[in-house]
């Protein structure tokens, strides 16, 4: 229908997730009528991300240095917060309430595809654990899969003696109570608190 | 909170239409998380579009040629669809319901933010003109600027002898009577056709 350029870089952009077809023409005419402000820079911001931004080799957040800046820092609490995906991470870093480091999963266990243990990043944590490391936190989704991981973690974590724990369970701030689905409304009122 | 350069990437993409940060959080992560087959692919598509795509000179369309494939078409019928954007042409083309040529407008006239006449791409619209030209369509929005612009090019186009015609209103196909606009219903009233 376009020109095949314009055609390659909708169907790129209409693959990414949350975007489709759609969204995508709406973006790609965005980029072409205002070259110089949109689409210049993001060509040069997505060069320097492709050129500058590894893996942390530690912790297996993304950084442009290795070890990142979290792994690098030594105000950092001695504990260790294990998460699903650098998505997770960040969203604890944005929420300013943690200030231990991080190691990133890379995925979940999943009986129904199959995935395995060897997948995840599981002997670079266990690699990685001394006894300066005070505390381990599973902070992994309320899922079959994410309880599944967690399961199997405190498990391979048992002989290092050092303290697992998990995130609480229960009612999300701001969350309605008839909204809520019946499995949050049981772990919140086995695991209620005096008021 | 993540390096500047993941940082930079994310705040130029969260200002794409339909975009915000948390959409471009997760864009971000996955375009770095598959470089091979997301990244290097984005990148070239948009240096690509960057250095290729130009608009027509006749009638501003987006293409890689100019003058555009459509104007180059001689099987393309001896009539002009005037449209605000290139969005709309591609809506028309998609449909694949006409075969003439196009004029894109680059806007609407806007009483409201003082966006006049000669902001829009009317004198080329004019100077393209010729004996040959046997219908101009106007395929502007429904909305106040799409008819105030829609009723100037009338005034504009009456000394040039050329038919002008306007697309219809209505019912939208598929569209339920009972959520449709007061305005919406009256015109399709008021149009009413024998059964």
């Amino acid at each position: 229908m376009s020109a095949p350029a314009i055609e390659r870089l909708t169907q790129i952009i209409a693959r990414l997730p949350g975007l489709g077809p759609r969204s995508a023409r709406r973006i790609v005419l965005r980029l072409l009528s205002d070259r110089e402000h949109r689409l210049v820079p993001l060509i040069a911001a997505l060069k320097d991300a492709a050129e500058q931004v590894r893996a942390c080799s530690t912790c297996f957040t993304l950084d442009t240095s290795d070890p990142c800046t979290i792994c690098a820092d030594a105000s950092r609490e001695p504990m260790i917060c294990v998460v699903e995906s650098v998505a997770d991470l960040w969203a604890l870093e944005r929420a300013g309430i943690y200030r231990g480091r991080y190691h990133v999963l890379g995925g979940l266990l999943s009986p129904i595809t199959g995935r395995g243990p060897e997948t995840l990043r599981i002997a670079p944590l266990l690699a990685r654990l001394d006894d300066r490391v005070r505390e381990i936190i599973l902070a992994l989704p309320s899922t079959v899969e994410g309880q599944a991981s967690a399961h199997y973690l405190m498990d391979r974590l048992k002989t290092t003696g050092i303290r697992v724990t998990q995130l609480a369970q229960g009612v999300p701030v701001g969350g309605a109570i008839e909204i809520l689905d019946d499995g949050t409304l049981a772990l919140a009122l086995a695991a209620r608190r005096d008021a």
